[in-house]
């Protein structure tokens, strides 16, 4: 039976995404993919050469609206996200940002960016207007049903990137900051509190009808640390968000916090769940409370064929009846065929217990 | 009341390190320190300067031994562990491999080191014939009760290194090559697991009286590769070791596994816990049924003071009544204050409940 004929007010007001995210189990589980404008696509790499480097093309409404919609012309998904990127908070606080291709972000160093340690406390909110102006572009262009998601770095994953001045394979100089500067390292998670709540609040106000707080780099803190500034902050910001925002749904996605997970719980409407994340698990500990989002590899859609399929068929299982939106576990990888993307769309919406 | 006067032969029997894995959980809790051989002690900067590069110091035995001996004879830790490196057994297998402090380690290409995307059946026994050496030398110095642990990185960890040649932040190459070569991948993992097992029952032989395998990239794994490539191959060289070698004690460290840590209960006598795992989930969970170590975060042993003061004795709150070994999430990080390693020893010796 598709269920989908019990709910046709939640259908219609805003599309499977929105429905799954507020409560309504259905089938087909909605899709989106992690990164799913990028590399990977022949449209986006012509994109890309037009506007300059990554951050140029983050910055032009236009051609950032355009990379937007390339996936859901070809691929039918069911939301879009804007194509953007967390560290223009940083920017707009004042830390000089750039990006390379091979070597990832580079920041301006922290303490000659913010000599007493802490950034100023309102952005340069010029600076994010070229992303609301592309979410303006992309909410008069995308189809009916299909969400558009805005989305930020959370206060922690931001910190570990500005304290680090670019990646990391363990931000454990923004730990030993944090531990060894408690006071100056409040502060500067309190602003980013302010600055992503503000920012995910103009999202909306601009056509966004789902926030997702991406705190990557979540796994690296141990649970005390985890639950100061990881979880207390998206706590905070989610609900000045939904205050401010008609109750607009949040996503939020931990990267690697494991059992730590269900500290999450009270903070989001869906919880994203990185690879790691037994379904099983998911499905018992946190599906009962919010909406679940994943959590496919990445590399199980590069390799393609009977491994993807039984994969994405296993997460379906567990997972699927439920309150579910289907996603990979992290980013789309640049040496995705697109075609095993094709294939994967079809598969979950053809899915049935 | 000091439960080692309950237990005097089991002390008598290897140190308090060996009572700890083989069930009898004793105060003061035994303490070693992942990577505490390395850079953050002058006289360790000092003997890499005569040894040459990182692999030049594990290929000497005397050497070797020396850097082994080094944080026993400035810490009195409860173990010693035998300075080497996980990528000797690649090497081993005939895959070149250089260690740059800067870069990291850089493997020779998989395809051309192995055409058949398959090393051989057989390591060259001679090319680890050093770290056999370097055990017996660092054994004969070895204050009594001291235990000497040997280790080696679990097969899932090491086809990561040999696939991607090198680090990598998720190690995509490697699971897509597992996902699109499930064949090949088998044959690659079942050599790794005799080789590794091969080289745990020699060093023990030489004179570790533990082993611990590392599997640092375990948390890149969804669950049923986890199971297959990690839990199970891990299993087999436990069973291996543990048959040949009068059932030495195995620790295993599958970083990065979250839930799945469950998963791994009864490949071990003891479970190394990352730091993202809380304490209390892991003596609810995981305590009961093998012996488990961890886990300050490194980072905090760099801020040291009150911070670093509160997590060990939070640490030692939730799991110093049970079988519990105390140490890191992660290796010691290279600005670590050597003085901050004395105050933790410390203060682990004088906890009590």
């Amino acid at each position: 039976m598709d269920s989908r004929a019990r709910q046709p007010n939640l259908r219609a007001d805003g599309g499977p995404l929105l429905a799954a995210l507020r409560g309504q189990g259905s089938l087909p589980a909605p899709i989106w993919l992690m990164r799913q404008a990028g590399r990977y696509l022949p449209e986006y790499r012509a994109l890309r050469k037009e506007a300059g480097s990554f951050l140029d093309l983050c910055l032009n409404p236009a051609l950032a609206a355009e990379a937007t919609l390339q996936p859901i012309r070809r691929f039918h998904l069911d939301a879009a996200i804007i194509f953007s990127d967390i560290l223009l908070i940083p920017r707009a606080l004042g830390q000089a940002v750039t990006v390379d291709d091979a070597t990832g972000p580079r920041l301006q160093p922290f303490g000659e960016a913010f000599p007493t340690m802490t950034p100023p406390a309102e952005m340069d909110g010029d600076s994010l207007d070229p992303v609301y102006r592309a979410l303006k572009l992309v909410k008069a262009k995308l189809p009916d049903g299909v969400g558009l998601i805005g989305f930020a770095g959370a206060p922690w994953t931001l910190a570990c990137y500005m304290i680090e001045g670019g990646g990391s394979k363990d931000y454990a100089k923004a730990r030993a900051f944090a531990y060894g500067n408690p006071d100056a390292f409040e502060r500067l998670i309190g602003r980013l509190t302010t600055a992503v709540a503000d920012h995910s609040i103009a999202q909306v106000a601009a056509g966004a009808n789902v926030v997702q707080i991406f705190d990557s780099w979540a796994g690296v803190l141990p649970a005390p640390a985890l639950r100061r500034w990881s979880v207390e902050p998206i706590r905070a910001i989610a609900r000045r968000v939904k205050a401010a925002a008609g109750g607009v749904p949040v996503i939020v996605f931990p990267r690697g916090a494991g059992v730590l997970y269900r500290d999450y719980l009270d903070t989001a409407d869906a919880l994203s769940l990185d690879t790691a994340i037994p379904v099983d698990w998911a499905a018992a500990e946190l599906q009962g409370k919010v909406a679940v989002q994943g959590n496919l590899d990445p590399a199980a859609l590069v390799a393609g064929g009977e491994t993807m399929r039984a994969e994405a068929r296993r997460i379906l299982g567990a997972l699927g009846r439920g309150r579910f939106v289907f996603n990979l576990g992290h980013g789309v990888l640049p040496e995705t065929p697109p075609e095993h993307v094709a294939e994967l769309v079809e598969l979950v919406r053809a899915w049935r217990p």
